[in-house]
């Protein structure tokens, strides 16, 4: 049996772009379907954009817009692509949803760039949705982290185990 | 607690180049680690060549000799690129080692080329690696698949739930 | 004064598409559009495709065909889209058009590939057709060749000047 | 006769990466060389950098200072990477140096983007700064400008001919 999964995006470096009439980089369209059609993904999804914030902009009422829109899902399986800087936060207010999956994903390069660690991620996150008994995780370099369990260290610019 | 990876590279579309001399594809060094890299992977892990196959061409001594990899290995996720057409069987030789999460993974575009499924493919099979439970697995098209419920429809040329 | 551009494309390296199907490669439809789009030109042109080869497989007859198609053309500047092997051949074929600024080009790494040379490339063709004075040009491996003057070296899978 | 080329980098959009621990765009190093690697040149070239600008931020100083290097070098065919913004202003600087071909360009779209005109342009200023005959141009969005014939429209982000 295969589980539909929903994608929720809410901005971050993830979805960047680089405008260049205001020589600035601002969240534009998700690059999530794009991603999901070069990787030829035949899985059913549903992908709904929450919001285009950086994520040190995201406040309470966005943290409860994105617990509430996993709450009215009928998808048990939940990606959520965030920006870094307070995932581990949002991660934590996602907690006690009982029966779903939910996997917290961003990147630190933009898609958009040639080279950006987001399609890896995305591959990571839809799999741990899949595979992954209920609670909430963030998928990033490399690791399958359980929330509670990480942190971003931003001198390494990486998330590594809470100590 | 993290699990190190052990990527075995079998060859396979995933790694093909184009040499234009021959004006013909054929399976070049790994494209493994250089994705690594491009995601930013900071989970432990180690890559080994076991050959550079169409797995069409793969023999009987080739399955016993990637098996033999997996067995002596000190690692328990296990991640094995390979070509596409025979997969299946490949991950069916690789069944009953006890205590191992053995996911094979390969690419239905060269990971050279600019828009190609390998980068997350192989972010799906890291967390597939980390989150199964023992066994055999295979994720292609967006699903975790256990190997022993899928095919390749090459109609389609996509893996499908084995009917 | 502006001058429109007509791309004729004819195959080779620079179109190669890899079809998983078949474990080989083939000419499919050309990638010239969508490299003028990521190049955002606005320089009037059109493209027209004459034939999907192998520059090895090109017959009197079709260079024939590429020197009529020009002919006829109410553009004086030229791009040739072309397979590396036989290029110097066909070149030769098309000299003493009058008026007319005939720049032909390839690719060694094929447009579909991350990493190939067939943007620069084309951009070269593209700034050689309106800056060159009449004759038969040859633009590869950074290089604006008079036709006559350049031969492919297959040891160094490069252009390079006839000695 | 080959002539050998000079690339001045002075920044701009070309050359910007993204930062994700500040969240911003800066001028990195320049993305030329492996442009150039990538598109396989053997062309004779050499490449300075002279400073790391938004183009918006050069000073009469830095004009000078670009159009001192150019003077001092033996080269006599020339690139210079720019921002667009003020691109037709430092050409304007430009003119006058008897018997140097100077092409300058930029880019709408960052190098590191996945999908850039960056390595067109650059393509288009190599073969312009073979081809032309001395003078000061802009190869932008597909065209070869006489510097003096040219502005950018910011309504449409694009380069076109002066009215």
């Amino acid at each position: 049996m295969t589980y539909p999964i929903l994608v929720l995006t809410t901005g971050g470096t993830f979805d960047k772009q680089y405008f260049d009439a205001l020589s600035e980089y601002q969240i534009a369209e998700s690059m999530v379907p794009k991603l999901l059609q070069v990787a030829r993904v035949t899985h059913p999804f549903r992908t709904a954009e929450l919001m285009r914030k950086d994520s040190l902009e995201l406040t309470d009422a966005d943290r409860t817009a994105i617990r509430t829109a996993i709450e009215g899902a009928p998808e048990t399986a939940i990606v959520v692509i965030h920006g870094t800087d307070t995932m581990v936060q949002t991660a934590a207010e996602l907690e006690g949803l009982a029966g779903r999956t939910i996997v917290l994903v961003g990147a630190l390069a933009p898609a958009r760039f040639a080279e950006s660690d987001a399609a890896f991620n995305l591959g990571m996150a839809f799999a741990g949705a899949q595979a992954l008994t209920p609670g909430v995780y963030i998928t990033m370099n490399g690791t399958v982290f359980p929330a509670k369990q990480v942190v971003k260290d931003r001198a390494q610019n990486a998330f590594v185990p809470k100590t």
